[in-house]
């Protein structure tokens, strides 16, 4: 994120030497990105991993797939020490998560000689031409190359794209053939006998007859009835809930109409398109923890149901392998280095609302193995932490059995003093005068939502180090407020850091802080029971949001029925909530109490595995303003350099 | 093309033994693909290319991408030998043309012994899900691995879609901005004034200013009128021809509403998907030189003109060099390999009717200087040589510069006793009677159709290799009627050829030909001269079809007097036609003559650099069968295998 553009605080005395050629002011982040030339990636797979040559695969010099493959090597192998980063709720301009995490692990790589590994989400491409920076972290605290990270990478998120539309062009084509054909026709073509005149059910065939009770493996032997069931999907064209998707700002494309070709018979439909990372192809892709377990998940996923109520899967239209087959490169996390040659895994990038906002479980999983017992895996989570970090015990670390050693939150001045109550901060907009000058109290005032996230955070039963992202307006005595705030809600260490304009060597406090706080014991515990029903897991959340109760509309009620009828009920619950409040409403700042929280909607990823009750209107497909970032980005055809991204 | 299964006839006794473990009866595709363990890529591209290591980027260990960079090391080397394979008029089951150029190829390079380059195309990867099989060829000879060459091989096409779909969204995000904005407002969004009170206009504004003969470089000294012109583009939206694209057969996107959203603002449009290989942008990176080149072709392409008639280009929506950015990894070819380890270069696909259907100029110059004096670059061109060859000719040469040697043209019995009057051949219904039988009469009733496709050909001033691919139900007479027919329409050889069961080793007749054929001397001329008026070059490409005149629709006279003003008539013509017939009709077999081909509509693909007409509909968006190809295809999870693609 580029928006971290102040100068940091005069220094502390503590910090080393930076190794990386500091200047000042802080340059663009695509100056400094290209100003420090990567290693070669099998240095950083070899030397800094451990890698071996067929367990990774490079993809030009500076990115590489690593292979499932080496957790087999690894399988006895003790973990190392794992650390999710979450943040306080955070202003429109961002408080330096992403940086803060790569500043993180360059100090505790390349100052602290731990072993250590980055793992971190794949932006999405769509806003990089549209209001959006970039997002690989920024100052002297970066995932490089930037622009390989913010453009294609490897091409995880394409590979999602095309499964994700794949199953819509199935969905369609499927109705259109249904209603023109009887079902013996249907069966005939599904079935077709072949040259040799036998008849046989495809393999994927054989799960949706497992899912109707027919147990019959020989096409001749079905009954009419059974014939029926099993060619007609019966799909409720208004239940359909799986939307296309593109990895582009395109708003024109949120509302549409399909099918008016002059030959699809006027079955028109209305649907849209969400950006691809909104798929929950990329919630499967981060929760998967092997290509077995995502050809499972990917078959589950529900895209509405039949007339009779009946959930209609990804395989009971034969796609699941297909669409497995689309992503199992995918599946493989790519392998980059921080501006100080630490590596970094970059692995799926799922939506913090409508999904649970997590990199993927077998890059954490990879990591940990590979640093080792004495080593670390700092991994972020999305959006504040009452949304990411809640995301991340309940939903990632139930998925994975992995179990965090602590947690890192980070706060600004800048948005306690909001939190304390500030002018609204506006991105574009010049910053009012408060946030310019000292004003202890009003950053003390804001302490409330630090000292919430905190309480939430050692309710899982980790420590908790607050990384005080420090800013050149910041005084001593505002980041000395936080910091007494911070241990006084529980927090184990709080750590003025300063890695965006000094890289690792200003972050060296935090690292030794999070390396203190990886020796303490914990006493893991999820916020809620996954078995209980969704109303009382949503409950659960609610009030750690400090919500005095929930309300649910007409249409959440009847969604809640139609899921628990279908079994999803035991799937844990992801919160499609704002990021700038505790509430529903973004302008409650601080650590509002007492209000009811409304549950518009609810909605399941069955795939994925889980329910999302929808908390006010996400936006899943940004927009492009009147000048895009298009307009600054170009190529130097001489040395095809890239120009103007930020 | 996974077409050609029939077992070939008796050998020759001129093969040499095969090199390859060959099976009888010839496996599948795939299981043929599987069973042969490619060699490292580096392998191929060091030891087969003389490639040094800073010149190719792995991609994993069996892709890499080469570098533009080797041309300039290359700048004063002599070219190979340049040989374009063609075909004639097909059948729907396809006459093995992609097989032929692999098997000839192996055969150059494993048993002849010669450099030897294969240019292929990439293959769409939305019908590998459809009804079509890949694109690798087939049988013994092949590209490999398959399934890369199937799926999304290096990316390309994907960075072709971000690409393409990044504009759409430019087009219809700016009709929504200059619609709620006054021209003051307009201005000082797109040049907006910096923290230090400098207002600049973007470099790529610079490209429009000069358009509107604006030669001011400060926004302060624009007059109202300028500024006007400058900020507002003023689409005429009847009058977009750029259309959204996805590699997926989604029949239900060819016509659809878009801007439904309630943010919208009613401002819905109709418009419509076409499958990515159909974007001019694959056009403009089969045709572009380098990356300035296509820097300047990706900006010069027109969306759809303004209210006023003027063209609106996608620098003038600011966009150009945004297109380069996500283009500047798809402008290196990738690198593969036949089963018998020679070197293929894979690159672009442009569609064969609206565009030119030819694998990339950057590709096959790379070839002609790798292989050196002494050495074959064997390229594909799409449909029957009517167009695919026309088109290398007169739109890829004109492009590159480069001229072949000889052509190649692929010939099968059953596609001329179709030609001869033989009943329809439907794909997926047994095959006639006398598809199966000896019948030499309807076989040299069929020569026709040989012969003027040889005719066309040696009017380029080049040599003309016949090979005909032979299937086991082909009788000796029948093939040596076509040899004599060969003969007699002027072609230099005419070779039975048999590398679909028998790998290179069943080429070697083949590729002895094509040695002695590219030793002829060349008296090259195109069809017609590029500075004629649109209508002449239409009716001389009309005449080599044997058309006896051309007319017009009014839309079609529309549009040729529109960009005949708009400076758009001395580009080289695209005609989009069927590719089974010489005439427009599809039945029309033979050799028909003295029709009139009616032109229906004139489209121009100004980036690209042509004018296409369209001599009846052509299908841009394939859709799904009731059983796609994506029921037998999924992954063996244990071994990460992709099972069932064909």
């Amino acid at each position: 994120m580029a928006t971290n553009t102040v100068e940091p605080g005069p220094l502390t005395g503590e910090e080393p030497k930076p190794l990386l050629d500091i200047k000042t002011p802080t340059p663009s982040d695509i100056d400094i990105a290209q100003s420090v030339k990567p290693k070669h990636i099998s240095q950083i797979a070899e030397v800094k991993l451990g890698l071996s040559p067929d367990e990774y695969e490079l993809q030009g010099p500076s990115k590489a797939k690593v292979r499932l493959s080496v957790l087999d090597r690894l399988k006895g192998a003790a973990y190392g020490k794992y650390v999710v980063v979450a943040g306080i709720s955070p202003t429109p301009l961002g408080e330096g998560k992403s940086t803060t995490t790569v500043g993180l692990c360059q100090s505790l790589g390349a100052y602290l000689g731990r072993k250590v590994l980055t793992c971190i989400r794949q932006p999405s491409q769509g806003p990089t031409f549209g209001i959006k920076g970039g997002a690989a972290g920024g100052g002297y605290s970066q995932v490089i190359p930037m622009e390989e990270m913010n453009l294609h990478l490897t091409g995880d998120i394409h590979a999602i794209t095309a499964a994700n539309n794949l199953l819509s062009a199935a969905i369609d084509a499927r109705m259109f053939h249904e209603q023109a054909q009887s079902d013996e026709a249907l069966f005939k073509r599904l079935c077709p006998t072949d040259k040799k005149g036998n008849r046989a059910f495809a393999p994927v065939m054989l799960r949706r007859l497992k899912k109707l009770g027919i147990e019959k493996t020989d096409p001749a032997q079905l009954t009419p009835e059974e014939v029926s069931a099993f060619v007609r999907l019966d799909i409720d064209p208004d239940s359909i809930t799986w939307r296309r998707v593109m990895d582009v700002n395109d708003r024109f494309l949120r509302g549409i109409t399909v099918g008016q070709g002059t030959e699809e018979r006027g079955q028109e439909r209305k649907t849209g398109f969400d950006i691809s990372v909104a798929s929950e192809i990329m919630a499967v892709l981060a929760l998967s923890s092997n290509l077995s377990d995502m050809r499972e998940r990917l078959g589950r996923m529900v895209i509405g149901n039949s007339r009779q109520g009946a959930p209609v899967t990804a395989d009971d239209l034969g796609i699941g392998g297909a669409l497995t087959v689309l992503m199992r490169d995918a599946i493989m996390p790519t392998l980059l280095q921080t501006l100080e040659g630490t590596p970094v895994l970059v692995h799926a990038g799922p939506f913090a609302n409508i999904a649970h906002g997590n990199s993927s479980i077998v890059a954490d999983e990879i990591g940990l193995k590979l640093v080792g017992e004495e080593g670390f895996v700092v991994t972020e989570a999305g959006f504040g932490a009452d949304i990411g970090m809640e995301k991340f015990m309940n939903i990632k670390c139930r998925a994975s059995g992995l179990r965090p050693n602590a947690a890192v939150i980070v706060a600004t001045v800048r948005a306690l003093k909001m939190h304390g109550g500030g002018a609204p901060v506006v991105a574009g907009t010049p910053l009012p005068h408060e946030y310019l000058t000292e004003n202890v109290d009003l950053v003390t005032q804001g302490c409330c939502n630090l000292a919430r996230h905190i309480k939430n955070a050692t309710g899982y039963g980790i420590p908790v180090v607050v990384a005080i992202n420090a800013f050149s307006t910041d005084s001593p005595a505002e980041l000395e407020a936080v910091k007494s705030a911070a241990l006084e809600a529980g927090a184990f260490a709080a750590v003025v850091t300063r890695h965006h304009s000094l890289g690792g060597a200003g972050a060296v406090g935090l690292a030794r802080a999070v390396v203190a706080a990886c020796e303490q014991p914990t006493d893991f515990k999820f916020l809620y029971d996954v078995d209980l029903p969704i109303k009382d897991k949503i409950e659960a959340i609610a009030r750690s949001y400090g919500a005095a109760g929930v309300s649910y509309s007409p249409e959440a009620e009847a969604q809640i029925a139609k899921y628990t009828a279908m079994g999803f009920d035991k799937l844990p619950i992801c919160m499609a909530k704002t990021q700038y409040s505790f509430s529903h409403d973004a302008k409650l700042k601080g650590a509002p109490s007492g209000f009811t929280l409304p549950i518009r909607d609810v909605r399941a990823s069955a795939g994925a595995g889980f329910v999302y009750p929808l908390v006010g209107n996400m936006m899943t497909m940004p927009g492009l303003p009147t000048r895009p970032a298009y307009y600054d980005i170009d190529i130097d055809a001489a040395t095809g350099r890239v120009l103007g991204l930020s």
